[in-house]
């Protein structure tokens, strides 16, 4: 019997990027020390508070199917977030509670896609992007991001795949994973400048929204003639540590809601109310709260860039935001692959390979920010011995 | 802006058939005393000690991401219950945990229908199985099933249907919702034979297995050359009482799980982890818990059977299973519709109007038995009253 040549197609045959990430959780699972880089997650689990608030409402019954497009008093708390944040007046009706960022995604590739239609999409890009494209049925159109651009999107490469034809939809994430960038002002104008132009909807993944170093956080929703074009994805995995939760949301105009919210009942049938109990207690906490979750990642990215002062083989990319660092190892002359297998292998430090998030991270690996201090300082430095260790060879 | 079709064809445009249920809820909502017998929703809430086995996972850490497939033990857990259950051999690796029936609906429609493909439905249908096809790009393609049949699709028709081209896939439902119907082992023979003979995947929602009151349970992935083209669908959330945790899954072949994994992986990055400890619980308790959460629904059953003893006018499908009870009350003269509406005007009774399951249940209204016994009771009573009244009048 065959399968559907749709779900077939979501990843690419051969290599989906994980492989690094699998051979490292293969390591230590037989018991070797592994100093794992690879994955996107705080390294703190959810607060018990949050925990405490999850159990009130399961024992207080609210155990059973959940209003679908989120509990009125979760959508009016995301909404108010978002005033607060960006100051975008943002009604409740145009707030959906999603399974994650990552159903957010698919919702709005969903919303704004037709079979065959092109979608863009920065490259390097976050790992899901391409497949869920796919998934949405659409065809994922990447435009370049060059290192040497600080991996900012320039106006004139968004404007000719924009003039290509064929697409409906620009998918951009600013602070991004995995370089690291916080866009400009300027590239966002670019941005919205090419959206108008070109008649493209606007889905800006703002998922890192909390943890920016250099610069300011902008919302491409913000500026002029964006709103009604614009979703943005927001989520408390990373703002939160409730990864596992899996509960987020987009922010768009009133009139995709309800088809959106006919995806999510016919798809999954809403969030666990309890699950929407603990992101409302979650969402009340103090600013202080969510400072507390991001700071460890700004305290890494000092330690990463002191243990990179003083030589010259290694170069990161501007650490201006997220949980990442992206580092150009192209110098040692080997692929992103080949040296993030040679660092496991010889190290058992685990990096993700820069192609596992297009081909302009070649020649790049990415350290998630995600061990505690002091491994994270070794784990450069062995990186760094690595890397000298194989320049010298080659 | 314009949305994308596809996310706009989900629901038919005009009536979704929930506007009954919506009344219900306003009226409730402006403080009127109305029996709501219209959501397909246990009366109980999630055990106390499933919560608690939630929340200790929980405050174990089991709060990062999951993994997406399943955790291990579920999977396990999973295919020893539908061994022990259906005595079909089944791996670990034939099992995908999903966000509960409806994700696994969607899985299994995505993963064998490409855009365009037909699936062939029974009318009368679960209320969101036409919008699940439209959303995974099929097109609905309903057989129908006879009142004067017992509501069981007739293998005639549905091998006339299939040999109309087109089809991928069938998708049933038994025990049936909305007619209570228990398919025979001469219905699933021609079921499996239709699909066998044209080369068709069958997709086997058999979420309300634990609610067989006549005749046996059959699952039809244990007939003779059907393994290897049949998912079934499962949940906890009838069986359980653990409609909001959002848990279930599906059994099908191997080579289908990863691909749709890749599915989970690109919409909702998998369940939480908390949320599998507690299914994995749930499915240890011993099998007097799940014929306890079933066995309201075989008492109240009882009760609508006595209450329309003694009477000619309304009539009650067999009830063989699952928690509703279709009533035809055609001899009142009224469509469902017409009669619900009246119903909840007249008597602040709430019932779902059968046109909203399909044209083959259109002069019946479908009471779920989800409130407690004499309120149903009562319920019965004013609708018999009301039909009486109505065909007096009439």
């Amino acid at each position: 019997m065959q399968l559907s040549r749709q779900i077939r197609s979501i990843t690419v045959a051969g290599s989906d990027g994980w492989e690094l990430s699998r051979r490292a959780r293969a390591l230590r699972e037989a018991g070797e020390d592994v100093a794992d880089l690879t994955v996107g997650e705080p390294d703190r689990r959810t607060d018990p508070a949050i925990l405490d608030a999850m159990d009130r409402a399961a024992r207080a019954g609210h155990t059973g199917y959940a209003a679908i497009p989120g509990t009125d008093r979760l959508r009016r708390a995301v909404a108010a977030r978002v005033v607060a944040r960006t100051g975008v007046p943002t009604h409740p009706d145009e707030v959906l509670i999603t399974a994650g960022g990552q159903f957010g995604l698919f919702a709005a590739l969903s919303a704004t896609c037709d079979p065959g239609d092109g979608a863009l999409l920065i490259d390097p890009w976050y790992a899901t992007y391409p497949g869920t494209i796919r998934a949405a049925g659409a065809l994922p159109r990447p435009v370049t991001a060059l290192a040497a651009h600080g991996f900012q999107p320039r106006e004139a490469d968004l404007a000719a795949a924009a003039a290509g034809g064929g697409a409906r939809v620009m998918l951009v994430n600013s602070p991004n994973n995995p370089t690291g960038a916080v866009y400009s002002a300027a590239t966002f104008d670019g941005i919205a400048r090419v959206c108008r132009d070109h008649e493209l909807w606007l889905i800006s993944d703002e998922v890192y929204d909390t943890q920016v170093w250099d610069g300011r956080h902008i919302t491409p929703r913000a500026l002029p003639g964006m709103k009604e074009r614009t979703f943005v994805i927001g989520s408390l995995s990373k703002s939160h540590a409730m990864t596992g939760s899996r509960i987020g949301w987009i922010v768009g105009p009133p009139s995709a809601i309800g088809p959106m919210t006919d995806l999510a009942t016919h798809t999954n049938y809403g969030i666990p109310g309890f699950v929407q109990d603990a992101a409302l207690f979650a969402l009340g906490l103090p600013p202080a709260f969510e400072a507390a979750v991001a700071e460890p990642f700004r305290r890494r990215r000092a330690i990463v860039e002191r243990a990179l002062a003083g030589q010259n083989l290694i170069h990161a990319a501007p650490m201006q935001g997220a949980m990442y660092a992206l580092l150009d190892i192209r110098a040692t002359g080997m692929s992103g692959e080949a040296f993030a297998h040679g660092l496991l292998d010889a190290q058992r430090v685990a990096v993700m390979p820069g192609e596992s998030f297009g081909g302009a991270a070649a020649g790049h690996v990415r350290l998630a920010l995600t061990v505690e201090d002091g491994r994270l300082a070794d784990a450069v430095a062995r990186l760094l011995d690595h890397a000298t260790g194989v320049a010298a060879r080659g």
